[in-house]
């Protein structure tokens, strides 16, 4: 594994902690040999470079001439901690390799001017389309200011999401369901529609994989069908009801927003408003019919299961659409299927 | 590659050409030295031993002692043709290597004996699986007296088999649409419903790959929609109505079998009797939701195209089920899911 991998696998540690910021990794070098490494830990704490730098140090070793592999561009302002150009430039670390540049049009390339100023060797761009994949959340709320939207849906092999009673419980296998799970643990919010959560009752939260924290949860639910009832996913958490109905909603940890009618845009711009940098979409079809238009990544488990008749995914679609491509995957004789829109940031 | 994978590729040279005989190929080696191949070439044809015995011959050489490869276990009475194992025996070759006994209980291990008892070494099994999966319409045919039926279905991610307005065309992409006018070669005949024809008027022909011969088309068509009517396909190759319906059927190289209801395990056995080994059915959804009950092997093409509504592939199913898995295979980002019915042949 090179300097730059071991940064990444680093950055990934923050996963669920640090939105909405990045994931970042560093790996501090000196005579090939590795001497520290860090990650930006929970969202407000130090960066990776200052973690990587200070783990150095508290182990005795002398990082004057050393190089740092870091995957985000170091940051050049004051923000809720100093620069980490200056850090790195104080410590006199003789070259810098930096994944990816600040995507932030107002800093970006700033951090590495500094270094360069300072005489420090940089280089850019080391496996830089791993970062961004890693990243891609942040990309999207930095440069888009919305959130990330993964639109997950379980499918029989004809294509329903529920049988012609509703019942969709157990479509996808445990192993698939094991993956969504660990969507839920990457993505700082899930979304549902009020009649997914009266079918299903489901709780929405992380039980099949080690669970980082729960996800805030996002309940379109516009004419108050959820209100008064004994829910499980009113029963932990926190929780976001978008609605426009005058019920008495009197669950804890839950804020409500009043809207006149449930507008995608609208919805996306309220939560980039709160700082909530994704969302995974869960469904059901009123609300994967809206969502995939906006969506960034789409993720299909398909089981091997036939209805015959039931809910399919898309019933509101307005237009036929073609999707692009990302991977097709066996996940224990299921399949995985992901895919993005064709024109949707392009 | 070794002989027995050889005498496999030979065999393959008799798709399309042999049914309802099975694929055989030979191979004749001596001191490590390849002197011939032969496969069974067309039904009625030569045997692929005696194809390799007349060609190593031709060459000028002298088999004596020689060793054969060969797929199926060599015949050991009067058929269309005299008993392979009789020339190997006169031909003094000193050893064969078996890869798959004959299927037919009555004379299965009878050649082998026969190999044995005049003094020939025989290895019976080599690459057995890999025969059995070649020679699946075969061992079907012969075991279970019926067609090998392979259903073969293309769907939207959504899970349709056509939009709303009945419109199926480019459901599935260029490199899926080859595999199925592969699977026409592979097998004897083609099935579909009236309704099929009726929306797509389709020519069911081989034009996509080399064509090897068209296959029989087989129209399951009740009520007579499809009689008088000037559709590709009933405009070349030959084709078998089943029908209840008195219309004046005047279609060329066509022959109707009058039925009262359309009963699929009675138009199996009436396909077995006219000695046709196997049926690819193409759709519609009627067709679909009662042959997967009798699908011996299922192929599902999906592409990225999301319909929203439509017409589902199994919408006459009686009752919910599951698949079991054989294969995912990424087809030009489109998916190819193979399955086999659970009980089916187990």
């Amino acid at each position: 594994m090179n300097y730059m991998d071991l940064a990444i696998n680093e950055s990934l540690k923050g996963i669920g902690k640090v939105n909405p910021n990045p994931l970042v990794g560093a790996v501090i070098v000196k005579n090939n040999k590795i001497l520290s490494t860090g990650y930006h830990e929970f969202f407000g704490g130090r960066h990776a470079e200052v973690v990587a730098i200070d783990n150095a140090k508290e182990k005795g070793y002398s990082i004057k001439n050393s190089e740092m592999y870091v995957t985000l561009e170091p940051c050049s302002h004051y923000g809720k901690t100093p620069p980490c150009a200056d850090r790195i430039i104080k410590e006199g670390i003789k070259k810098v390799y930096v994944g990816l540049k600040d995507p932030n049009p107002l800093v970006g390339g700033k951090g590495i001017k500094k270094l360069k100023d300072a005489g420090i060797y940089v280089e850019v761009g080391l496996m830089k389309e791993k970062i961004k994949g890693i990243n891609r959340v942040f990309l999207t709320y930095i440069v888009q200011k919305r959130p990330y939207v993964h639109l997950k849906l379980a499918l029989t092999l004809d294509g329903f999401i529920a049988n012609k009673d509703g019942n969709s419980k157990w479509i996808s296998n445990e192993s698939s369901r094991k993956i969504v799970h660990e969507m839920r643990n990457f993505y700082s919010s899930i979304l549902v529609g009020a009649g997914t959560i009266l079918k299903d009752n489901p709780s929405l939260n992380v039980r099949l994989t080690k669970k980082i924290r729960n996800p805030l949860k996002i309940i379109l639910d516009k004419h108050g069908l959820t209100a008064n009832k004994n829910l499980n996913i009113y029963n932990e958490g926190e929780n976001i009801i978008f609605t426009s109905s005058n019920e008495k909603w009197n669950f804890k940890n839950t804020e409500i927003i009043y809207t006149d009618k449930l507008n995608i845009k609208d919805i996306l711009k309220e939560l980039y408003n709160r700082h909530i940098d994704s969302v995974l979409v869960e469904g059901g079809s009123k609300v994967a019919s809206e969502f995939i238009e906006y969506a960034d990544r789409i993720s299909l488990f398909y089981s091997s299961k036939i209805f015959g008749r039931g809910i399919s995914p898309f019933e509101n679609l307005k237009n036929e659409k073609n999707l692009k491509t990302l991977s097709i995957k066996n996940i224990d004789n299921n399949i995985l299927w992901e895919l993005e829109n064709v024109y949707w940031n392009s």
